[in-house]
């Protein structure tokens, strides 16, 4: 079992790390076909002559990866990771092929004042494919529970 | 064939409306069993101890699907609808059985000074459920083609 993580662990400037995962193209198709489905992530031709040059992934399948992945990380938060929100970009495309991991940085912590029992942790998301580029920045709000007292 | 829609085209005020969906808990499930496998997204005695109180859809679904409202909505961008980030809020939990559709309003609209045939265009698509409540809040920025000369 890994150790949970309340608010009271999580100081400003502590990161955590995910594994690492690599899009297939079938995986990248069949996600934009639920989702995106869009030419230039579906079919190679429109997407040479897209912006993307290449088949590219959806923005949302990297975010819907960038989840798994955390879920599965060193940030095992107690109550699990629930977002609020947060400030997402997509610096450059995912394309398949390409393996992804997600580095976290905590940049706030602060107590709610009307439920002490809880608070907010601002962290930084950054999904870095295989030559170390983030591929999305992901600024996001998350609701995290104190510890309890013993 | 839709119209397709140029940087011309997308003044400020300017609405479009996409179908709704309807969640199903199958599709909650198995979303969040490839992608957001925590437990209240998954199983309902562990949703109704969490903060949800039952089992919730995770926000990844629901950006996904108002991804995929959105490709198929009013809004036909020429060259397709190519995000490159944006804010974005969670203002309550979507849950199976709730029925989304979203609204699109365009807030900016800048022609690039580097590419003048291009600009970037923000909007706000809000993911309503059927009671008219927003479960999603993107204020997103769009790569959009000028329309060519004739």
């Amino acid at each position: 079992m890994p150790q949970l993580l309340y608010l009271d662990d999580l100081a400003v400037g502590r990161k955590f790390a995910t594994r690492s995962t690599t899009l297939t193209l079938e995986a990248c198709k069949a996600f934009a076909a639920e989702f995106d489905p869009q030419p230039f992530h579906l079919d190679e031709a429109a997407a040479q002559r897209s912006v993307f040059g290449r088949l590219a992934a959806s923005g949302w399948y990297t975010a819907a990866l960038t989840m798994r992945l955390l879920v599965e990380g060193e940030l095992t938060i107690a109550g699990g990771l629930i977002g609020l929100g947060g400030e997402m970009t997509w610096p450059r495309p995912t394309y398949p092929g390409d393996t992804l991991r997600v580095e976290t940085e905590i940049l706030a912590v602060r107590v709610s004042e009307s439920k002490p029992d809880r608070g907010i942790v601002t962290a930084r998301n950054q999904t870095l494919n295989q030559h170390g580029e983030p591929v999305q920045i992901a600024v996001v709000k998350m609701l995290v529970p104190r510890r309890p007292a013993a």
